[in-house]
């Protein structure tokens, strides 16, 4: 299986040899995964010497845990930031997240995925913490998807057969599953076969 | 990350050295993960030596392909044997495909998931090969579910606002994210909150 080249989304911080080390594990273990990316070719793509990596990580599985919450705090801020712009209704923002990402999937020819879903399946058996960090971020993240949910479904613009922290939690469930399979077909048909539903039927 | 006994599922079939070979790969990736297995310990669980691996197989990839396949048989075999059991309801067959798999996972400890959706996150973007077979056995496996649903939207018992292709795909993608999920939880939470919104609102 050939190695693809990394591409970054924006431009690369400079916040020191940890966070250099975060944001470059962040990077090859989205692109490549959790089992396949080992600490020399994070240190290599960091450019910092192999001996720094320990002084900062006890393990890889501990860098795993920091890698998820650098991940999570950049997907969360994107959520909250959407999720939150009370200039728009509140079915409307969940579907402009849910549009902003499908539109960045297919600039990227629909590859990586999640990262949490891609932890999810490689590590989450194997390890305690990343586990427990998955399980919060994604906790996190379904908090406000439901607050919008709730929203809507208090001004009488979505359905209310379902409470909103199930429809939260079967919505981000679904778009993960949905991103395994656009993997697959390296179409956006499984994203929009996942909007159609969604918004024209379950939260309709 | 500590290394889990792998609990093999029924009694261990002798099918030759290739069977045998495909049958200990299939075990240990569906526990550990593909990029986790090294051909040393698949040919290890097997029993065989080395060499006689690549007898078999031309490397890794051509291995998890065949891996894939033998996965894809049994679940098939599976999905067929329930959802075409006429002497049930459409829709009721469906579900009682998905309670078999809510208890099996109970049964385990929510661990493993679908090998298809952990290939589809560790390896849909690295090997052509992976991706044409797991496209290939979703469509399968999907065109079994669009019947069932069909049957049932053709005799009145299911809504037919959605088209029977795009139900399936829908609930197969959202299976995968409920498992996911599941081992992130370790918990039957994410199975039973997709059979509610599927059996008890977007089916119904």
């Amino acid at each position: 299986m050939a190695s693809r080249p990394v591409v970054r989304r924006g431009p690369k911080p400079k916040p020191g040899t940890r966070g250099t080390l975060v944001q470059a594990g962040l990077s090859l273990m989205h692109a490549e995964g959790y089992a396949a990316t080992g600490i020399q070719a994070v240190v290599e793509e960091a450019g910092v010497p192999k001996g720094s990596f320990y002084n900062h990580f006890a393990s890889k599985e501990a860098f795993g845990a920091e890698v998820i919450d650098a991940y999570s705090e950049r997907t969360q801020a994107k959520l909250r930031d959407i999720l939150t712009d009370s200039s728009r209704a509140p079915l409307a923002r969940l579907e402009a997240y849910f549009d902003d990402r499908i539109e960045a999937f297919r600039a990227s020819g629909y590859v990586r995925g999640c990262l949490m879903g891609n932890f999810s399946a490689e590590a989450a058996d194997h390890s305690a913490l990343i586990r427990e960090r998955l399980a919060g971020h994604f906790a996190a993240w379904t908090g406000l998807i439901e607050a919008c949910i709730a929203e809507a479904q208090a001004d009488g613009s979505a359905a209310r057969r379902f409470p909103a922290p199930l429809l939260a939690d079967f919505v981000m469930n679904s778009w993960e599953g949905a991103l395994l399979r656009m993997r697959v077909e390296k179409s956006d048909a499984p994203l929009l076969a996942f909007r159609q539903v969604v918004f024209g039927g379950l939260l309709a």
